[in-house]
């Protein structure tokens, strides 16, 4: 990538982050008088709705703290923060330990899942709000949280899986990929044996298990050793989580100084881009059928927005990891598409949901999945990435 | 209409039942190894799954009856709706009693939902098989599930909602929807003081609960004693589901000879019509906001197959029994748009899912959802209501 080319696209990616995506969360999201965010918007920033995902709060929470943490000692991202996890505290915990879904805008209890991703997000928010905060109490909840979670996974009978294992025993991608993010963001502050146990365990999983040898793709569903199972979930490939495995360990690959993780890494990316690239109208798939038999998913050709911020900064660092030129073609394509198709402009921030053809279906800003979270994270480690020595 | 436009309307309806749809399903469906029937069919009837859905394994049972009953003693429809009646009696109870939401091609369990519709339509199934088998435990068993249905849902704790009912307690008009349905279907075979008792609540709950004097929408979800929520669940319309319950109101006002009734469901079917019809490219909408605020359904503005076949039935019913042309020019634009756009002519049956513009976005014939019962249950009533005197 050309000098110019680079020092453009930095600016470019600080001026959205900064001047467009966090402002507009600051302005429409702070829930002033009960805490914690709003996140259904509407177009112009309406609310559209005041119940509370947990989701949300803890990516909020760590966004707005890495930010404090990394970019400059903002104190209206630190106060808004701070009221995050205050929220996630005070209402987003059962009396069991684990985590809520969804509550009110008051915080009282309104759904609660089979999942651990609320106790993912809550885990990494915690530990990047204690170094913005100096708050040891916040440490430590992000240790008691991560434990927890660990151990939910690792105990068979504490989470009832959706189907009965007893008849068709599966894991799904969706939690190695999970605990390899979420650890390595516990470990920028604080270390623990549990780390580098989780993150291999969770390596092995993904390549040995979900990667098969005969077939170039990650797979969202397997068996428990990893066998394939011929339904539609065994056959699922969602292009968007498989990508962002990839710079997950890209990321891994650079801090162990493993060349061959990065290569493999750098596989699955190129498998998902030629899976889930849409050839006809562009973008990138939200699912695809590795066998192209047709997905259950009937939102499986919509073209989301978060695959698409997750294979940007996937293919700046492939790019930036291998020197290799077919990257920055597959930047380009894909900064073209998104950012001719997602963003609003002139009302701040991106849409969220296109049709196959790329018109805008839903004209929300934030819901239950879309936050402030997957953009500005994407920008972030662009903008940082760009920084560095190429 | 005139004599001419219902004569050939009625022989349309007649060969695309008998001729296409029915056959479709006869040729690809039947599990002649492990009985009942294989449901995920592709484009061609090529089966890309072999799970087998409850719902679609009952309703294929109740339709295949129901021809055998109504139009001709047809021993493939009968030894059909066997083997499936067999299969869900041998493999799709729990030991609770209650029944499982899918289950393997070899019957053994695979999910078990919050939701009664799998007993709901088990026991259509056994009440129409009964009649045409003869078989008086069938009917015993149609008894027995619909009663063990109405005591889980009259009961509260049975089964655990998915929204904390203690944060926010809601209602949802699939419930009372379907038990006038089922009632209607086990009426027929049988008689029961329940049955009354139970239309008489659900059609309280839908007239008076659902369906609010300053609103002219039937609600999806709203509070116990019908509250409006302002929640995107509680401005939620499912144009289809309105157009489907207005239709089972029609019938139990001719049954009732209420015509007060009756003229409550066309005011339901008039107001889905006019929030659900999408006025740029023709076809009903999934889902819509009654505020004109963002959807969370991402599939809320694609065009499925059974809003379209709920609609025709009932507008061909309130023209009907009101003999509102209206209901004739509405008739003809909603037949337009169905039969140009769903037929895969051909290569057999419909598809299912459309794209807001009316692009085809998923080849599959059937699914989890999408089996041998909308297209055919409106076919065949159609026919019939043709072949009354107008």
């Amino acid at each position: 990538m050309s000098p110019e080319k680079r020092a453009a696209l930095r600016d470019f990616f600080r001026e959205q982050l900064l001047d467009d995506i966090i402002p507009f969360w600051l302005r429409h999201g702070l829930d002033r008088e009960h805490g914690g965010f709003l996140h259904h918007l509407d177009r112009d920033g309406r609310v559209y709705g005041t119940d509370k995902g947990v989701w949300i709060q803890a990516r909020a929470v760590w966004m707005l703290s890495k930010l404090y943490n990394t970019v400059e000692r903002n104190e209206d991202w630190l106060d808004a923060a701070r009221a995050g996890y205050e929220f996630l505290l005070r209402h987003c915990f059962d009396a069991d330990g684990r985590m809520f879904f969804a509550v009110t805008r008051e915080g009282r209890p309104l759904r609660k899942r089979r999942y651990l991703f609320s106790e993912a997000f809550t885990a990494i928010a915690c530990s990047e709000y204690a170094r913005a905060s100096g708050d040891a109490n916040a440490l430590a909840k992000a240790h008691d949280v991560y434990h927890g979670m660990v151990h939910a996974y690792r105990t068979p009978g504490i989470l009832a899986p959706k189907t009965d294992p007893a008849t068709r025993p599966m894991q799904s991608h969706a939690m190695p990929m999970i605990l390899i993010a979420t650890t390595q963001e516990l470990r920028i502050s604080s270390s623990d044996p549990l780390y580098d146990d989780v993150i291999d365990q969770s390596l092995d999983a993904i390549l040995h298990s979900f990667v098969h040898p005969d077939i170039p793709a990650l797979l969202e569903n397997v068996g428990p050793r990893g066998e394939r199972l011929d339904t539609p979930a065994g056959r699922l490939v969602n292009p968007g989580h498989a990508i962002e495995s990839a710079w997950f360990l890209m990321h891994e690959g650079r801090h162990r100084g493993d060349q061959e993780l990065i290569t493999r890494a750098c596989d699955i990316l190129d498998w998902s881009l030629e899976l889930g690239w849409d050839y006809e109208y562009g973008g990138l798939f939200s699912f695809v059928d590795v066998e192209g038999l047709p997905c259950e998913q009937l939102e499986w050709d919509m073209k989301l927005w978060w695959p698409h911020t997750e294979a940007l900064y996937a293919l700046l660092l492939a790019l930036h990891l291998t020197g290799d030129e077919r990257y920055e073609d597959w930047y380009d394509r894909m900064h073209d598409y998104t950012f001719s198709h997602f963003p609003d402009s002139g009302r701040g921030e991106w849409f969220g949901y296109l049709h196959r053809d790329g018109s805008v279906a839903n004209t929300m800003k934030g819901g239950l999945w879309k936050g402030p979270f997957h953009i500005p994270r994407a920008l972030w480690l662009m903008w940082r990435l760009l920084d560095e020595k190429p």
